[in-house]
Parts: structure tokens; C-alpha cells; sequence
């Protein structure tokens, strides 16, 4: 295999689509190092493994020794909403613009490389952009066209606003790839308007068009949705060694692949001997070992990854916790579902009274530990080991 | 009859539509000078007597000592056709705006009092507008409420392109008012989108919004379609005195009585004296022949009114045309109409080949002067006297 197709296999790898593939060879083939770029919202926000995804692309284009640019859109966050009338969205300072980057680095350099990553503000150029050029950049571009993009076309004809200055922001977008000279932008697959956005202004602007490469978004704890924060479905690459490690031991099998291909760093081949040896017999446990360490490690250490694992190991063993447990799928409603509710409804006790009586005696452990509150509320998002006295166990997954 | 009732009787004349005329009247009730605005392209055209109806008004304005605008809309006019598409829209370098404002000087100040006009250009304040200014501009109206202005719905739905940047040029001409803090704006019944424009944006600045005027647009020499140059049907501001005095007189009499009230700055109480007289008897030709005194004195003076009128007088006399003459309506098609063709067709011979034939004989005259040129070609907005040998005559309007 050369090192342009091994290269492009890398690159491939749990992408949802690249466009085009065929350009891209063309650029690999030249063997100069390539101009990637990364959008990033301005409002740092606490990632989680679902923002890693893209992440991790970046780094794997480093190690292969692109030019990768961690682009924050600091323009428009600095204009707030324009119409004055959100006043949840007021306009970030310059002051909080470099705060937030500084908080992006302390948590983006757990994955990338902090030596060949370029931090950039759109600022930069955005900033030095007139009025005509505004109106230059608007006529490359049709309102008809910009109405089939999906959200805009929703809101049209469901009768919902759109104001102008919303058509303005993808060109915007379009024309950081221009001032940039783009290369490779990558994103997830809910940006490909955007992306293309890129590639359409670059032609206008007599430049290559940007290869894309689009990034399926992870799917979260419960295994159905997106993974988010909203949904409470996520693992935060802040949260301590032991609840990352914890959670993703609460993953279902199905879902540890999916997170084998975007999150880990193993080569895909050991990946494909993993699930083949899980055919043959093997405890899909004992792999899904082996991720929980290595993204505790990526985002801790590797003692802490040793340790949590342990620790994990342990208090199963004390409570002990049977290996296979019952799979249980319970929908928490918008408001959340009481524990003694959920105790019932996973079938560990006959009745709900029966449940608050055993909260009350304290034979109730969620995750080994004891639980007595019987306020207690669980999300959507959760996964838990609940036991009931000595020997009734399940894993329940909040939906 | 108080001054503001009798200022508002003078304001209203030949208006389409006042919005508001509630506003109008308090703000003519604190007796201070309004600031009144017109908007003109940056090309400065040959003007014709269709663009002196908003003139006029801003005429009538300055009589009654309020502070008129004349406003070049250069900014985008600098700009030209942003896509850079299309070559015969190149942008106006700022000399051009210059060259072409002295232009518009030398014709607008036959209507305006030059002492109390200020010729201002919109490129003063829209050059300062910051990029984040435009978005927030844009941000201020919805791509919905844009696509019900006339136009934009029709190519919309009909399939046909409409650039982003067509949506930002009304919120710019919208802004002019904002800048200006405008309390009245003039314009054409046509624009009646980007003058409500300039309400919706002041009210969003907190200010007053304008008082909008509408005026109609004048009719062509036809009577029918709107005057404008490309239709043929038009009189030029700068044309000969003996031209317009004659194309005046070769008004329908309906069409007249627009002109009246929309070009003549008389009373408007002595025009319905008129009315009445001619439908008491007065021939209609009697104060027509006022009405194109009035215009040529305004356009050459006073000495070369009474000149144009003995001359249409005696050239009339000599050439023994009747007084009253059938008036004929030709469609002249896009290429024009020969003259035998006309000739026939107004029924001033049985063929065409007769036509060719007083043709070469020298028996044809148009507007009293011979005519021996068959291959004369006669265009759409003509209307022209047309003798055949001695005592055969037709006004013909060619449409």
C-alpha cells in the first residue's frame, strides 16, 4: 500500500461522506503539506466526546503533517443577535473571545497536537471586510438557492422568520475558506450547506474548492440520540476518570463499535480482529475495557485510567454485581422519572410501595453505591446498575 | 382657509397616495422646515418631463420653505453589478458621479430654486457603514416581508434568479432616510416599497418615521403608457422650444388636463375655471396652447414661448390645417412604420402604391413641413400631423 492510499485510509476512516474523494488525491498526490481548518462557535463551551469526533480527525491529519487551523467564528459572536432584541445572546467583547479560546485550549489539546495546531479568529479578515464587499460577496449567491437550505427552507414555508442578515452569515462562513485558502474543511454532517458554502465562493474566487469531509455525529449514551448536553445523554472530557470510565462501560455493545471507530486511536484493522475475536467468544466487556482506558487516558492519565478501571472492577465485585445484566429501557419523560418509579417499572420490586420501603431500609445501590432519597430523579441521558437487596440487579438506560 | 390647510391643499395636488397625512398635519403644525427628500439614480439621464412631476412637488415644497434634498444615490451606483457579471453596468468612478451630478444641476435647477436646494449623495454616510453596521441592518427585516415587494415575488415564483445582495439595496436606500432623518420622502408611485422601507428603519432607530408621498406616473404623448425614453414617448426638458411646444399641442385633450395638474404650476383652482369653460364652448386648443407657453418659458424662457407658439400658429395657418382633425392611433411595432404604410393606413389614400406616389410628387407633409423620403421610418411615441395634397389631414399617434 503507498503512503497516499494508507494515508487516504486514515482519512476515510468514520467519515459520513467526503466530497470530492477524487480531489483529494489529487492534493495528497502533490505530497505539500495541506491547509486544514475546523470551524469552532465562539461560546467555549465544556466538550464532550461528541466535539471530539472532529477532534480527532484533526489530529490524525496532523500526524500525517498537515497545516491544521482551529478556526474560532469570533466575528458574528462579537455582533451578538443584531437585532438588539435577544438579550440571551449578548455580544461577546474581544476580552471574552480570547478567554474562551483559552478554555478551548486547555481542553482541545488533549487531542490535538499543541505544536502544530494554528488557533485563528475569523476576526482577523472578517474584520477587514467593507460594506461593498459585503454586497460583492451577497451577489455570488441566489436567495432562491439559499432558501433550499433545510433549516431556512423549514422556516419559509412554515411561515417562521428569517431575517436577512441570516443569509449573510453562510457566506461569511464560505468566505473564511477563501481568505484561508482552504485546502480540507472538515465538519459535521449538519454543516454541509456551510461546507459547501466554502467550495462555491473559493470557485468564485478563482481558488480550488476545498475537499470536505463530513463527520457523523456520536451518538450518545442511550444509543439512539445524538449525543448532547441538553439530552444529558453525554460523557464530558472533563468529567472525572471514574464517571468516563463508568459510562462507557454502561455502553451497549452495538454503540462501543460506533465509539471504537470515532474516539479511538487504535488502528482500524486491531479494531476489526476485536469484534471478530467477540464473534468467536469473546467477553465484549474485556474490549470495551480497553476503550474506557484509552479515553480516560487520552483526557486524564494513564495511572488514573489504571485506577478507574480498578476501582470499577472492584466495586462490581464487592456488590456483587452479576456480569450480564438485563438491558432495561425506560423513558424519562421531559420531567425526569422517580427512583422508586424506575425500581418498579425495571421490574426489581412488584410495586412502588415496595420500592420506597426497600429505598427506606437502604437495600437500594445505583452504580454500588447506596441510595436512600426517594426524591431522587433520574434524567434522560442516564444509564445506571441499579441493585435491589443481594441479588436483584439491572442496567437501566434513561431514554 | 388657514396657511397649514392651504400648504396641505398644495402638497396634495396630483399626489397618489400620502402616508400619513395624519403625520403630515402635526408635523406642518409645528410650523418648523421639514427635511424633504427625493432620491435620484447616479446616471444621470436626459431628463423628460415625466421625471419634473416629483421636481415639481419638490418645488412646491421649497415655496413653501421647507429644506429640499436632492438625493444622488451614488453608493451603489459605484459599485455597479457586484457579480461583476454583467460589463454594461460598470461602477461610476467618483469623477463620473461628480460629472454626472453637474449634469443633473444644469436641468433640475429649471424646476428647483437652486438658492434652496442641497444636492447631497448617500455614498457620505453609507461609505462609513462598517460591515457589522450592514448585518445589522439586515437584521432588521425579514426575507419573507422582501419577497412581497412586487418584483422579487414575480421572479421568485417565477423561477428567476434574485442575487442576496438585491435584498441589502432597499435596506440601504431605507437607511438614506435614517441618516437624513427625513421627515418626507418623494418618489415615484413604483417605489413605493423602498419609501415604507425608509419608515420601517427610522421607526427602528427611533425616529419619526417619513410622511411617504407617492406621485403618479405621467402618461406619454400617447396617453396611454408611462413617458419614457425607450418607449419614444416623451418630451426632453432640453429639447427645442418649437418641439415642445408642438408636441404639447398634440396632446389629447384628456392627456392634458393630467399635465395640468401635474406639470403646471397654475392654481389649481383656475384649472378647473378652464375645465368648465371649454365644456361650456372654449375651445380646448385655447388652453393648451397655455400650458405649452408655461413649459417651454420653464425650460428656454418667456421670449422663446411666444416664438414657438406664433410659429406652430402660422405654420398651421399656412399649411391651412382644419381645426379639427381625426385623430388616428397606429401601432408603430418595434421597428416602426413606413411612411407609405402610415399614409395609407390613416386613410389619406386608397393604396399604398398612391401613398409612394403623393410621396414623390411632394404632396405630403408632417407637421406642415414636406416630406419626400419614402424610406422615413416613424417609431412608437410619434404623434405628428400628416397632410396629403391639400385637404386631406390626420393627427397620427403611433403606439
Amino acid at each position: 500500500m503507498s503512503s497516499i492510499e494508507s494515508a487516504l485510509e486514515i482519512i476515510r476512516r468514520g467519515t459520513q461522506e467526503i466530497l470530492l474523494e477524487e480531489e483529494l488525491l489529487v492534493r495528497l498526490s502533490t505530497g505539500k503539506p495541506l491547509c486544514v481548518k475546523a470551524g469552532f462557535d465562539p461560546t467555549a463551551p465544556d466538550l464532550h466526546l461528541g466535539h471530539t469526533v472532529l477532534l480527532n480527525k484533526m489530529r490524525q491529519f496532523q500526524d500525517l503533517g498537515h497545516e491544521v487551523t482551529f478556526l474560532i467564528g469570533d466575528f458574528t459572536g462579537m455582533i451578538g443577535d443584531p437585532s438588539g432584541k435577544n438579550e440571551t445572546r449578548p455580544p461577546l467583547t474581544r476580552e471574552q473571545v480570547a478567554e474562551n479560546a483559552n478554555t478551548y485550549r486547555q481542553q482541545v489539546f488533549k487531542v490535538l497536537d499543541p505544536d502544530k495546531t494554528k488557533i485563528t479568529f475569523n476576526s482577523t479578515w472578517l474584520d477587514k471586510l467593507t460594506t461593498v464587499d459585503m454586497i460583492k460577496l451577497a451577489s455570488t449567491y441566489t436567495v432562491a438557492r439559499m432558501l433550499e437550505r433545510d433549516d431556512f427552507h423549514k422556516r419559509y414555508t412554515g411561515g417562521h422568520a428569517i431575517a436577512i442578515h441570516e443569509f449573510l452569515y453562510p457566506l461569511l462562513m464560505g468566505y473564511d475558506s477563501v481568505a484561508m485558502h482552504a485546502d480540507v474543511e472538515l465538519g459535521g454532517t449538519d454543516q454541509k450547506f456551510n461546507l459547501l458554502m466554502g467550495r462555491e465562493l473559493q470557485k468564485h474566487h478563482n481558488q480550488k474548492p476545498q475537499t470536505v469531509i463530513m463527520m457523523p455525529l456520536l451518538v450518545g449514551l442511550d444509543g439512539v440520540k445524538k449525543m448532547s448536553k441538553s439530552l444529558g445523554n453525554y460523557i464530558g472530557i472533563n468529567e472525572p476518570a471514574k464517571d468516563i470510565f463508568g459510562k462507557i462501560m454502561s455502553l451497549s455493545d452495538n454503540t462501543m463499535w460506533e465509539y471504537f471507530e470515532l474516539l479511538s486511536f487504535r488502528p482500524i484493522a486491531e479494531i476489526r480482529r476485536f469484534k471478530h475475536e467477540t464473534e468467536q467468544g469473546l467477553n465484549p466487556r474485556d474490549v470495551k475495557f480497553l476503550l474506557a482506558e484509552e479515553i480516560v487516558e487520552r483526557f486524564h492519565n494513564r495511572d488514573e485510567a489504571k485506577l478507574a478501571h480498578e476501582s470499577f472492577v472492584s466495586q462490581f465485585q464487592q456488590g456483587v454485581i452479576p456480569e450480564e445484566l438485563d438491558e432495561i429501557y425506560l423513558d424519562a419523560g421531559a420531567e425526569g422519572m422517580l427512583i422508586a418509579n424506575i425500581i418498579k417499572a425495571a421490574g426489581l420490586t412488584a410495586s412502588t410501595s415496595d420500592a420506597l420501603r426497600m429505598l427506606q431500609q437502604g437495600a437500594v445501590k445505583i452504580d454500588g453505591e447506596r441510595v436512600s432519597d426517594k426524591n431522587l430523579l433520574l434524567k434522560s441521558g442516564n444509564t445506571i446498575v441499579l441493585q435491589v437487596g443481594k441479588r436483584r440487579f439491572a442496567r437501566v438506560i434513561m431514554g
